[in-house]
């Protein structure tokens, strides 16, 4: 049996483009006792990705040269030699930028694999009940702990994190304003999401969006994007307030903006935390149950963009850099 | 009896220049039921009364013009109608740029006024038994909270508050490294307070000084200084590092710089916490009688830089800003 991979061939210098990437066929490898066959039927695209590409210290080993690119993964055990899993077993995991993926069933890249229910979409395991959903379920409860009644500002607000962040945010009693770029992704965040405003960034002064926006200042910041929108929010930021710095995409490629607003840390003893999900294993089963519940019921609304076969995957990636998807980004694979 | 006072007259325009203060006669008004009439010995200058000058939204009172400069003072009680301090009684409180003031016992600004021991020269109680003391205690234990064997940066590091964190880091077993400004005060650091090393930033490259000092990276920062140094030990932290944000002189006086290395917040999953010690009153109990106690037994040491007279408190201002002090600034008022 065939197996496609995408595997990274070159380092980006700035901007990821198509020859970073090749499709490269390879055979499935026979199972060996305890193993487990997977055949991946969903690949999550995330920015995180962009920073394992560069070769410098980052907070997550470099992705290797000529080898399958990192990703999450859910899909079926196809076969299987391992107790715990059964064929025809819906899983999630991280087999990477694959069509097959064999396991031990401990899991990869420290996302371990597991079986997951069929009550609800086995794509949502990428998102809004998987690692999107734990990022923002950490940030939110871990490092801003909302008070009712305190504002809090989520960038990125409609993508698969940040969408997840308001959401929650509502439902412990705060004002929660976004910030997406263009209409339709703000109109999103407003009105199906239910935040309670959203400031297109696009053409637009973000600080002067958001001296109209929170005229009485931020208690709680998700940060997503940084450069000239993070500094924005620092010069707003009220006394005591926390920011969970959860990824600053806008310097993934290379253009970083050195941050004016350093000041505010102090004057406003703010406390600004970075953090990766992965550092914070022992809170995913919390959280994956109460996220889970969410969506079953109804309470959790989320949002895909999906790209069909693995060879879609890189044009999607460089998309999601530049913040084309809506909501969370996905490639079909079967 | 006439009262000396130094009132700001005029808001710096950047660097604070002389014509900022006027020296004022005062008259010292009677005392009232439950008063107590202290003579200023001792007046604190400190960075934090830059701040307070500008008319800007900062973490305290603007300083109101034509008004007595806000500031730490020690002194002896001159008389009493107040049944909890007596003649002779030496008390520490915030009387400000005066040299006699009147108080109802509850204190200003803040600082409750109370009364110290003569176990321990008055002048410490501005300094390392005084809020400097606190503000390093705070910062050390409450924000970095070193454990043994970790690398913590120390800035400012001859300063006020900087000497007392250096000296609680290494009581706690972290390595610590100095920052400060020229030969003197780096070997006062190195060879009288036990720092492990101290960086000369004077006419040399902080990042290639940093990169020597501290080849396995930085776990703990206690931040007085801000600008390119706070960026450069940015880039040198490790993962899951703490940041003390507790001043950031070289902005204060309006050219600040922008901070380039704010990624590894989020690679290095820092904690960036800004802080000041009034908000902490509940703790300075504490950290008093483990200061004071250290002190009294010969185990922490300080420097002072007396400056002599009401008269002379604008310049030794000025000089302070620009690090022309050597320990905790001073100045003798009788």
């Amino acid at each position: 049996m065939k197996n496609r991979q995408i595997h990274l061939v070159k380092r980006p210098q700035g901007n990821v483009t198509p020859d970073c990437f090749a499709l490269v066929q390879a055979d499935v490898p026979a199972l060996q006792e305890g193993q487990v066959l997977v055949q991946n039927l969903w690949l999550s695209l995330d920015p995180y990705m962009r920073g394992r590409m560069d070769d410098v210290k980052s907070y997550s080993a470099v992705q290797p040269l000529n080898a399958v690119m990192v990703g999450g993964t859910a899909g079926v055990v196809l076969d299987s030699k391992n107790p715990k899993f059964a064929k025809g077993d819906m899983v999630a995991g991280a087999f990477g930028w694959q069509e097959y993926g064999i396991s031990d069933g401990t899991g990869q890249y420290g996302a371990p694999m597991r079986k997951v229910s069929d009550q609800i979409p086995l794509s949502a395991y990428l998102g809004v009940v998987g690692m999107p959903g734990v990022t923002a379920w950490h940030g939110l409860n871990k490092i801003i702990e909302p008070k009712a009644g305190e504002t809090v500002v989520v960038t990125a607000a409609s993508g698969a994190v940040g969408s997840v962040v308001g959401q929650l945010a509502k439902a412990k009693g705060a004002r929660v304003i976004g910030i997406a770029g263009g209409p339709a992704k703000c109109a999103y965040v407003r009105d199906e999401l239910g935040f309670d405003a959203c400031l297109d960034y696009k053409g637009a002064n973000i600080t002067e969006l958001l001296a109209e926006a929170v005229p009485g200042g931020i208690d709680g910041v998700f940060e997503n994007v940084g450069g000239v929108i993070f500094d924005a929010i620092l010069g707003r930021m009220n006394a005591f307030g926390r920011i969970a710095v959860c990824g600053l995409i806008s310097g993934y490629n290379g253009q970083a903006h050195a941050l004016g607003n350093v000041r505010s840390i102090l004057t406003n003893r703010l406390k600004v935390q970075g953090f990766i999900v992965s550092d914070h294993l022992s809170e995913w089963p919390e959280a994956l149950t109460e996220l889970g519940g969410l969506v079953a019921g109804g309470k959790l609304k989320y949002r895909e963009t999906v790209a069909n076969g693995l060879e879609s995957a890189p044009q999607a990636f460089m998309g999601l850099l530049k913040g084309e998807n809506f909501g969370k980004q996905l490639v079909k694979l079967a």
